[in-house]
């Protein structure tokens, strides 16, 4: 039973705040941008040739010659679909005529590509049709289509227009056909159209989708052999993926029997989120029950204090409880915003300030870290240190990069963030037809489907005062933040008592109310479990939700040498024009300042090295490595 | 030119002391039981065949069937060389009839393997004749040709035998024609004849061996694609080795122009060896100069403080500097002897303490790390910090087993290591025709070429008196360790001021002198250069050459809970005898012992955990893991 559900994408609109201007950056920089590398118009960004291949696939089912064929990754076509769903999200927040037209040229490309069937997918139209569904483990094919259904459900709810919606509605028929009707076998080796097919479900109430997507949900893992005997089956592979190798790809166990996230960080949340999504939509306790101790898996055991999950890149996965390396992490951006969607759907079921707070971790520290501030580059792994010099260039380093790349050939995260941000009212807000839910406090105005509006100002994350200027009358849930230590609330001036329920302060309010919250502004150090080997005798600081980082530039190029004082005090400075505005911290600290010929201490030495008292300025960790390449360090030594 | 040089292996003998105790396990433990897996009779121990190898290849020779044919690595040929070595030099030690007879028969194995122009290997005598010599890079003929040099001059100089030495200077002979008469292009993928040719010109005065070491030395690295070409000429490979992997296989310059020590550690240190010992045999500076540079490239950015190298298993080889990972280290065994031999080598040309300095920091913790306390299972890997769970488990950490394995298919550890210990005498002491050099302190007699004689008594490493009693007259040069802070020195009873040449006290003794020296006995903090990531706020506690480690089952099962206290004292306890005697310390501690309901502190809590002073106790490094699988860290933060 869903006790809340997220808002419609037009619910909530803004004209300023910290969110406001990331959805501009990524309406004005970001769509634009990957629209030109979809198009192959984008100088310096490797071919993608997404656009030109629906184009040929349309030719081939014309019987045409198709051109320069298929080129890139079997999942090409979703660079489109994520790059619509984008699209589409940025138009409900900010009109824009020819936007929108480009869009729809696309669309038609794309519906072109559909064969008679439905079949959309132009790898295996352009080429190989034959193996149309043999090779579930690898080759994407339902990948695509879920990236594309959930573009077709976001381009109708932002616009109105039904044609891709309709080119999906015919292409989840022919799946169903197959799966279902026809009872081919398996599942695909890469979730994502389960979650897709539950909001075609939601947008169009096609049962075909609930039914393919539990389908799909209840198949997987229940033969564990099942990639074995499909690999017997075919002569081809496209990465050579180890068949048997069921935890990478999520099938070793039926999915009621879950109890730790392994594997593949990105296929193993959009699953979770799909089975959260259906245990809500089908009041399904025993996959509910599943859902919450993958969530406690993740979260108690396996996730950075970034809100990074998938610490190893040996299959971009999890790996083990309290396995959490700040240098060699994966932590990709893409897992970050999967498990935000996890907590979205996990907050359906039960509103907790426990899912929100992670949703909120992740958001405000890795996926935000995964984009430059000018919106031009792009971090897929985030290490939680890097030390240029061993960083991106040792063996088990070479995934960290010192600098965010432009773009690349594998790009899932960047169109990925685009559309989170895009919709991040979706993620901030909920609604029930009693109670309005606030679970983030993103600054715009929001009209809940029962009537009531509330405008929210604030100047979070670097404020901590958040106003709510109600419009109607209702219930109002506003999640008061795990973190938050000295929390005030006060209702048109009047101080009121907080009562918790599971993290939620829940209000009456009436036409023309003000609620004031204030939540707690002190930075704090942050310590971890001594179970997590890499983090014995460190803290890190936070303030509010976002989690500080030390970087060379800041700091006289040397971050190594840093330690924090143990019970000194962080001071708050000034706005940063240079980061975006950003609050920079100044944390009392020492600095090792003993030199030998060489400039540094020796490799070894029986002499402590001299210390000197000094400021440590830190930065939000999503703003690291906007000022060239340098040192950076989450976790500093505390004495 | 050579200051000194490594005495005869005969010229040392001891009856009792740490080392002797050492070379009596080898003898009575090590020794049999590699016999035994050669000869695959061992129990549990993977299939060897080395024998059998020799066996097949002399039947391939007379035209017979080769039975059950060649098996194992492309340098299984080796592990009889290097026990062969190790038996040598224990007989030299420890005279035993039976063990020569044994030693005896598998020599004519060996020679009677040996094809009638001089060619020796199992591998492309038993099967692909026609492939010798077409495989520089990896098939490993030369290596194997080294160590059975070695074997051949050991087992020479250790019974006055010269059978395995005529097989040996006959292949040479053919090597010889092979590569200067012929004019056969290339050098070994893996270093190890050079320096064998070395010990090859030294045993015999053949001056075609020196001549080959001159030219395997030299030619190397002057066509960085000699291997490329190789490649090309063939169809067909042992692993599919990278041939334009320059770094790995110390090809990319010639050797005179390194200056940074890189790729495979093994191969890298064998290779150093070789050109110390030229550069010292040739008097050539410049050779001398490079070995220099890569010696400091080694101990000043590269080394572990156990004296390991090599830190990533990403080819077994160095990192990049100050790269110097716990957890994550590769650090073989066989590349610390190799920095052992390397060493050895300088010193024969600059007597400085700083090479022994730095073989005995790899002997007393890498090298003895390697082997366990009963001789009967051993390290390949040594990281400096082990968490049951973790280690051996993660992808980057595969290599980090959590238990010593009994014995290994790439064997080529455990009787590298036996062959180190029985000839340790050679490494702890020296000679020229005027001075008697101590470089270790190893308890025994030893009988100097030039009629001195010098009875070394000590409980080194766990006394730090070291008395020597002298017969006859001459000069004595007794390094003291640079870890010493506080040492004094005293003749027949007499105080006496310490005047240090590079790290070293020289004297005129008469006959019946007795020296007594008082080493430093006091545990030491050691801390890192802060360019090194993973150690910032670390230390870890070292007494004499050792270096100790904290273990789980001395320390409530978690180590990972301890920090040392900044100033705190450490006391030594009483001798282990579980450990074989190995003393205890004892550190002034702090052990976290907040605990949530899961019995541990959260993942991340903003409270800082609850801690309470307690005693750490450490082990010496080189015992760990002798009681079980349990945690084990070197460095512990201090606060």
């Amino acid at each position: 039973m869903r006790t809340q559900t997220q808002i419609p994408q037009k619910a909530f609109s803004a004209d300023s705040g910290f969110i406001h201007s990331y959805q501009q950056l990524v309406r004005k920089t970001v769509i634009p941008y990957q629209y030109s590398v979809l198009c192959d118009e984008a100088e310096g960004a490797e071919k993608s040739h997404v656009v030109q291949n629906f184009i040929n696939a349309a030719k081939a089912l014309k019987g045409e010659d198709s051109g320069d064929g298929f080129y890139g990754m079997v999942f090409q076509d979703s660079d489109a679909a994520k790059w619509l769903e984008a699209c589409a999200y940025s138009l409900a927040l900010f009109p824009d005529g020819e936007l929108e037209r480009t869009a729809d040229r696309l669309i038609e490309k794309i519906a072109d590509a559909q064969d008679q069937d439905g079949y959309l997918n132009t790898r295996f139209t352009i080429c190989d049709r034959e193996k149309r569904w043999t090779n579930l483990l690898e080759a994407h094919e339902l990948y695509c289509a879920g990236h594309m259904m959930e573009a077709a459900c976001a381009y109708y709810e932002a616009t109105g227009k039904d044609r891709l919606l309709n080119v999906m509605l015919k292409n989840a028929e022919h799946i169903y056909k197959i799966f279902i009707t026809d009872g081919h076998e398996g599942f695909p080796g890469h979730p994502e159209v389960e979650l897709a097919l539950l909001k075609m479900y939601k947008t169009t109430g096609s049962k075909h989708c609930l039914e393919l997507a539990e389908h799909f949900i209840n198949v997987r893992g229940t033969d564990p052999d099942y990639y074995k005997k499909e690999s017997l089956r075919r002569d081809w592979s496209v990465w050579g993926n180890d068949p048997g190798d069921g935890v990478y790809q999520q099938s070793a166990v039926p999915v009621r029997k879950l109890d730790t996230a392994g594997g593949h960080a990105v296929r193993a949340v959009y699953l979770y989120t799909a089975m959260a999504d259906l245990a809500a939509e089908t009041d399904d306790k025993e996959l509910l029950e599943a859902c919450e101790r993958l969530w406690e898996s993740i979260t108690l055991r396996q996730m950075y204090v970034t809100g990074a999950i998938g610490s190893t890149a040996c299959g971009e996965a999890f790996s083990v409880d309290y396995d959490l390396p700040n240098d060699t992490a994966y932590a990709e951006t893409c897992a970050s915003i999967g498990l935000m969607f996890f907590a979205s759907k996990m907050l359906e079921s039960t509103v907790d300030g426990k899912y929100a707070d992670v949703m909120e971790q992740a958001f405000y520290n890795t996926v935000l870290a995964g984009i430059a501030l000018d919106g031009k580059s792009f971090f897929y792994v985030n290490p939680l240190e890097c030390v240029p010099g061993i960083s991106g260039v040792t063996a088990i380093r070479f995934h960290t990069l010192t600098q965010r790349p432009g773009w690349y050939a594998c790009a899932c995260c960047p169109p990925n963030a685009a559309r989170l941000i895009s919709s991040l009212g979706k993620y901030a807000y909920g609604e029930n037809p009693d109670v309005a839910f606030c679970h983030m406090f993103v600054q715009g105005t929001v009209s809940f489907s029962n009537g009531l509006t509330v405008r929210c100002e604030t100047e979070y994350p670097y404020g901590f005062d958040i106003r709510y200027r109600i419009g109607g009358s209702g219930r109002l849930a506003v999640r008061i933040p795990g973190w938050s230590k000295k929390t005030s609330l006060s209702v048109n001036g009047t101080q009121r008592e907080i009562v918790l329920d599971r993290g939620y302060a829940y209000l009456k309010v009436s036409d023309g109310d003000e609620i004031l919250i204030r939540l707690d502004k002190a930075p704090r150090f942050v310590y971890a479990s001594s179970r997590v080997p890499g983090l014995s005798g460190r803290a890190c600081i936070c303030r509010g939700p976002l989690v500080y980082c030390f970087e060379g530039v800041d700091n006289n190029g040397d971050v190594l040498s840093l330690s924090l004082k143990s019970g000194g005090t962080v001071s708050v400075l000034d706005k940063e024009n240079e980061l975006g505005g950003a609050v920079r911290l100044s944390a009392d600290a020492f600095r090792i300042t003993q030199q030998d010929r060489d400039g540094h201490f020796p490799l070894y030495s029986s002499v402590p090295p001299l210390k000197e008292a000094c400021s440590a300025i830190a930065v939000p960790y999503y703003t690291w490595c906007n000022r060239g390449e340098n040192q950076m360090r989450v976790w500093l030594p505390v004495e």
